[in-house]
C-alpha cells in the first residue's frame, strides 16, 4: 500500500455518515499502552526504541483486522509523507517529528490505527463516522484484549495502566469527537461553548488547523483526565451529558438563522458557492471556511427539511451533479474536497512540493473542477 | 424634475467615457464666488441669505445651458435627498448641511451645477468624463463670465476674487480628478501615490466614501492651494505632469499583474463576479470595491488587449448581455450599479427608508438582478 493510493479519497470515518452526523463528523478512542520491562520512550535508546518496534509490530499486524492492515516506517518517512499522515489524523504531530525508530500500523478504511513509540511504547485508536464513542470503546477494547494477549503491559494494581505523562495514567483512555458547529460561530455564541468546554475540563482544538487555533467551525474536543474515572464513566460523561447538550445549542442556533436571519445564512451560503466556484487563490483555511457553510446549509436542508434559496440552489448542484453521473454535491463530497486540498494531500497528488501560492493556486483549481463538474 | 427620476439611471459624467477613462473616471472644475456688497455667509442672517439667493437664482436659470436646468431648494429638502444629491456629486456635504436659506441648479445630463449659499455665496462646477479639465476650465469660464456681466462679484485687485476661506483666495479654482487606482492597490503600491499626492501639496479623498476614506479603489485628487497660483498653471500642473505621472504608475502595476501575477489578478477578478452574483447581504462599500475589480478586467481588455480566463469570462458575460439586449456589463453598467447602489439611491428608488441590513439585502438583490439578467 501506496500513501499515494490513499491520497486520492477519503478515510471510511470521514464519509459524512453515522449518527447525528449533521453536528458530529467523528468519534475517536485511543488508547495508551506501555510495555513491562521497558523504560519510557524518553529514557530509551535507539537500540531500545528498536526492540519495542520489532515486539509490537509483527503481533498488531497478525491480528485479523477487516480487510487487513499494512506498516508505515515514520522514522524513515519523507516530511510530505508524515505531514499527510497527520493530516489524515492516522498519526499525531508529536509522532511525526518524534527521533528514533517508530511507525504505524493502519487498517484499511482506516478506521484503526497504531502508533508504535510515540509518547507511549503503544497507542491505539479507533475512529468512526457520527457519534458512535461506545462503538468505538468496544472496538479499541478488543483489540487492546488480543494485544494483551501476546504481550505484557505495565500495569499497576493502584494506578492502572502507566503512562508515560500522568494526564494518561489508568484508563489511558481518551474520547474525542469532532464537531461542526457554523450557526453558533455564525451567530456569534461560539464563545460560550469554548467556555463551557474549559469548565467542564475538556480541550478543544481544531480539526485540521495546525496548532490549537480552531478552523472553519470545525472543532475536536477531548476529555483531559484520566485518573481517578473509569472509562465507563468518561464515555457516559460524553454521550449522556456534553454531547446531547451541544447539539441542542447548534440545533438551536440554526433555526435562530432559519427563522430569524436568512439573509445572513444565504449570505454564507451562497457567497461560499460564489468564492469556491469562482476563485483562483484559496488558502486552506479559507477552503475550510467555505466549505463549512456549505455544509451547514446542506445538512440544514437534509436534518432541518430547510428551504432557502441559498440551501434550494446547493440542493439543484446536488441534484445536477447526479444526473450527471460526476460527483454529486454531497456532505462526502464537501468532507473529500476538504481532504484533498490540504497542504500534504494537494502536494502528493500533484506528484511534488509546492510553494504557499502555487498551493493556493491548485487548491482553487482542483475545487473549482470538482464543484463546476 | 423630480430627484426620483434622477436617481433611476447615472449623471453623464459618470458614464465611463472621455480621453484615459482606463484610469480618470471625472474631471471637475469648480470656481468659487461671492457677491460684492453683501457680508460673507458666516455673518449673514437669513434675510441676507435669502436676498442672495433671490439674486443669484434667477440669473443663474436664465442662462441657456444645454436642455435647461432645474432648481433644488436644499434647505427644505428631505434628509434623504440631501444625502442623495451628496451621493451624485451635485452638492456638498457643507451645503446639505449648511443652515438657512440655500439651494442648487443642476442642468439636466448634470454636468453643471451651481450651489448658492454653500460656502460661498456661489460655487460653480463643470463635471466631464475622463480626462478633460482644460475643457471643465472654458465651460466654467464662460458662465461665470455670463454671470458676471450681470452681478458684481466681490473683487481685490492685489488678492483676486474674495472668499470665505483663505484657501479658495484668487482665482476660486479648484479641479478635481477622480481616479481608478486598483492596481496600484493590489500591488500594494497605493502608499507610494498617497505620499507623492501629499508632498505636491494636493487634497486625496474617497470618491463615495464618508468623509476622506478612499473606497473601492477609486480617490479624488484636488489641488489645495490658489493664491498665488495662476489659472493656467494649476491645470498645466495636472495636466502635464501630475496625470501622467499617475496613469503611468497605474498602468505600468496593471502590466506588472498581467505579466507577472496573473493568479492574483483572476482572483480578484472572479471572486467579484462571484460575490456579487451570489451575496445576500452586501455593504456599499464592498460593492464599490468589488465592482473596481471588474472595472479592472475590462479596462484592461479593452485598453491593453489583456485576455485572461477571468477577463475573458467577464468579456463573455459583456457578450451575453448584448445578446440578450439587457444591460451588457459594460463600464457604464459597472458605474451604474456604483451609483444606483448607494444608500440614499437606494432607498430614493424603493420609495421609502431602509435600516443597514435591509439596505444590504436590497442592494445585493439589485446587484444580483442586473448582473444574472
Amino acid at each position: 500500500m501506496k500513501l499515494t493510493e490513499l491520497s486520492k479519497d477519503i478515510n471510511e470515518w470521514f464519509n459524512g455518515s453515522g449518527p447525528m452526523s449533521d453536528v458530529v463528523i467523528s468519534s475517536r478512542v485511543r488508547l495508551a499502552r506501555n510495555l513491562a520491562g521497558f523504560k519510557f520512550l524518553s529514557k530509551c535508546s535507539d537500540e531500545e526504541k528498536k526492540t519495542i518496534l520489532e515486539t509490537l509490530k509483527p503481533i498488531i499486524m497478525s491480528l485479523e483486522l477487516g480487510d487487513g492492515c499494512f506498516y508505515c516506517d515514520v522514522e524513515n518517512a519523507s516530511s510530505l509523507d508524515r505531514n499527510f499522515l497527520i493530516e489524515r489524523h492516522l498519526i499525531s504531530r508529536n509522532h511525526a517529528f518524534a527521533k528514533g525508530p517508530r511507525g504505524v500500523i493502519i487498517a484499511e478504511g482506516e478506521f484503526f490505527t497504531a502508533m508504535i513509540n510515540e509518547e507511549d511504547h503503544l497507542r491505539i485508536q479507533i475512529l468512526k463516522p457520527g457519534l458512535q464513542i461506545s462503538e468505538c470503546v468496544e472496538g479499541v477494547n478488543q483489540i487492546d484484549d488480543s494485544i494483551e494477549k501476546k504481550v505484557e503491559y505495565a500495569f499497576n494494581p493502584r494506578f492502572g495502566y502507566l503512562t508515560a505523562c500522568p494526564t494518561n495514567l489508568g484508563t489511558g483512555i481518551r474520547v474525542s469527537v469532532m464537531l461542526h458547529l457554523p450557526a453558533l460561530k455564525i451567530t456569534g455564541q461560539i464563545q460560550k461553548f469554548l467556555n463551557a468546554a474549559r469548565d467542564m475540563n475538556l480541550a478543544v482544538r481544531g480539526l485540521f488547523g495546525e496548532g490549537s487555533e480552531a478552523s472553519g467551525d470545525f472543532y475536536q474536543l477531548s476529555n483531559q483526565v484520566t485518573l481517578g474515572v473509569s472509562e465507563k464513566q468518561i464515555v457516559e460523561n460524553f454521550e449522556k451529558e456534553i454531547l446531547p447538550e451541544i447539539i441542542e445549542y447548534e440545533t438551536a442556533a440554526r433555526n435562530e438563522l432559519l427563522f430569524n436571519n436568512i439573509d445572513t445564512l444565504d449570505d454564507k451560503i451562497s457567497r461560499a458557492i460564489g468564492l469556491l466556484k469562482n476563485a483562483h487563490l484559496i488558502s486552506s483555511q479559507e477552503a475550510l471556511l467555505l466549505l463549512s457553510h456549505l455544509r451547514l446549509g446542506l445538512n440544514m436542508h437534509d436534518h432541518m427539511g430547510a428551504s432557502t434559496p441559498a440551501i434550494d440552489s446547493l440542493c439543484s448542484m446536488r441534484e445536477k451533479g447526479r444526473d450527471n453521473e460526476s460527483h454529486p454535491l454531497s456532505i462526502s463530497t464537501i468532507n473529500r474536497i476538504f481532504m484533498l486540498t490540504l497542504p500534504a494531500h494537494l502536494q502528493l497528488n500533484y506528484g511534488k512540493s509546492l510553494d504557499a501560492n502555487s498551493r493556493d493556486a491548485l487548491r482553487a483549481r482542483v475545487i473549482r473542477s470538482i464543484l463546476t463538474q
